[in-house]
């Protein structure tokens, strides 16, 4: 099954749009894991047994594992989704862009050495940069368009032909960029009018929306102005309000509390 | 000492300018290292030991380890540049743009799991994720501008009031973003004009310059035109024309030849 297909799976078998943010720090587990061998391992895998019946996804950021050198950490989880959970899409969120050679290199890291079914990816570079990714047919590829950050607006917002830069890159997208069917759009949460008008411009292809929670964005105003025309087409992320809901032992309870919250204000 | 005082003191001793990409692929590495336990550790060494003399920095591009599962070895590899060669500054090219918190945990990596003396970042999203890079005062954060891949035009080149878009990321660069003395452009070879344009709106900042060699840009213009006020400014970048000079084992003396004779023309 392709990462589309597979998507479309999860949304309709679960019901759901919430996508689980796989960010562990390890200053802020719980007690009870501090002195685990693999402790983001170990958190992460009783998040996602928690949560895995309200969500359409799972996206563990990159960062998080890079910058505590758990590189093993980020392949053990992937492959326990993978095992566990083999309907459940995985999204790799590096946001990549480099030229086409070191491209090539990064799009092996992130679904050859990682097995990710989705990545995301930065547009600054331009079409040669993203082409190694979107050439991997079975995969997906989610472009950063209008990211959820106070400062986003700093290069986003810049109006060139009418259009701020963020809507150039929503056409491109759309029009030039998504020849094997399998490009998504990074729309933040928390620029509700801005998600409504881009789902105008591209009815059809999914939107990654990371901004609900912890960063402000309302889930209930997302689903009403970012789903497409079958009433799907959303992947909400979530993570500091998810994995974080609780900072004690009962964190995987309160997980799953949190995400089937957020999958019933996304459907409300 | 910061990176900026490094690269002023490697570009006086050295008389040089050349920054070489080690960027190894495993394929493409001389026989006689294929069967190395750390094969890309050891291709990095030769190479480092053979061009040392004449270059201001290094610069492994992060793509290449994290696609090989090789992390072990980059690490070593600047672990190794700054034991022997603790005057030349080493630029970790990753390229990274993300969230606040997410954007810490990459600078994490860059300059304190690698130790990295200045790193590459994508300005896509806005101050806020570059700030938690520039908050290393001592480390130096080049930021991409005008890059030198083909389809480097799509965004950077569209006109917002009046100006190209790679030009709104310089002038940010210059006024609002530099505000510890540590920044940097990326600025292709491939690009002369815009390269003398960039080195008059930014008379003071240094420019690093892939795309000579291989990639086609004119080592001779980038100098012409490139240099700040006090005829330096520079780190241009060659990966394949230094790293792969000869395919055989007297690949590290054809590196340092390759080295020597860019630093040549960019000094004539």
């Amino acid at each position: 099954m392709t990462f589309v297909e597979k998507l479309q799976a999860a949304w309709r078998r679960n019901r759901s749009f919430v996508c689980v943010g796989l960010d562990p720090d390890r200053e802020k587990l719980p007690a009870a894991l501090r002195h685990c061998r693999q402790p983001l391992l170990e958190f992460n895998r009783a998040l996602i047994d928690a949560t895995a019946p309200y969500v359409c996804c799972f996206k563990p950021q990159a960062a998080y594992y890079a910058g505590q050198d758990a590189d093993d950490e980020l392949a053990a989880t992937i492959d326990y989704i993978h095992q566990a959970y083999p309907e459940l899409p995985v999204i790799l969120d590096v946001k990549r862009g480099d030229i086409g050679p070191t491209a090539r290199m990064y799009a092996r890291e992130a679904f050859e050495r990682y097995a990710a079914d989705a990545v995301t990816v930065n547009p600054y570079m331009g079409f040669d940069t993203l082409k190694p990714f979107l050439d991997y047919a079975d995969r997906g590829v989610i472009v950063l368009c209008r990211t959820s950050n106070p400062h986003s607006g700093d290069l986003q917002n810049l109006v060139a032909d009418g259009k701020p830069l963020y809507q150039h890159v929503a056409e491109l997208a759309r029009d030039r960029w998504n020849y094997n069917g399998n490009l998504g759009l990074v729309i933040g949460a928390t620029y509700p009018e801005e998600l409504g008008k881009l789902r105008t411009l591209c009815p059809e292809l999914p939107f990654l929306v990371p901004g609900v929670g912890a960063q402000g964005g309302d889930a209930r105003q997302v689903a009403a102005l970012g789903r497409d025309r079958n009433g799907e087409g959303l992947m909400v992320n979530s993570s500091r309000g998810i994995i974080y809901a609780s900072s004690g032992d009962d964190f995987a309870e309160a997980a799953a509390r949190a995400a089937r919250e957020l999958r019933d204000q996304l459907n409300a």
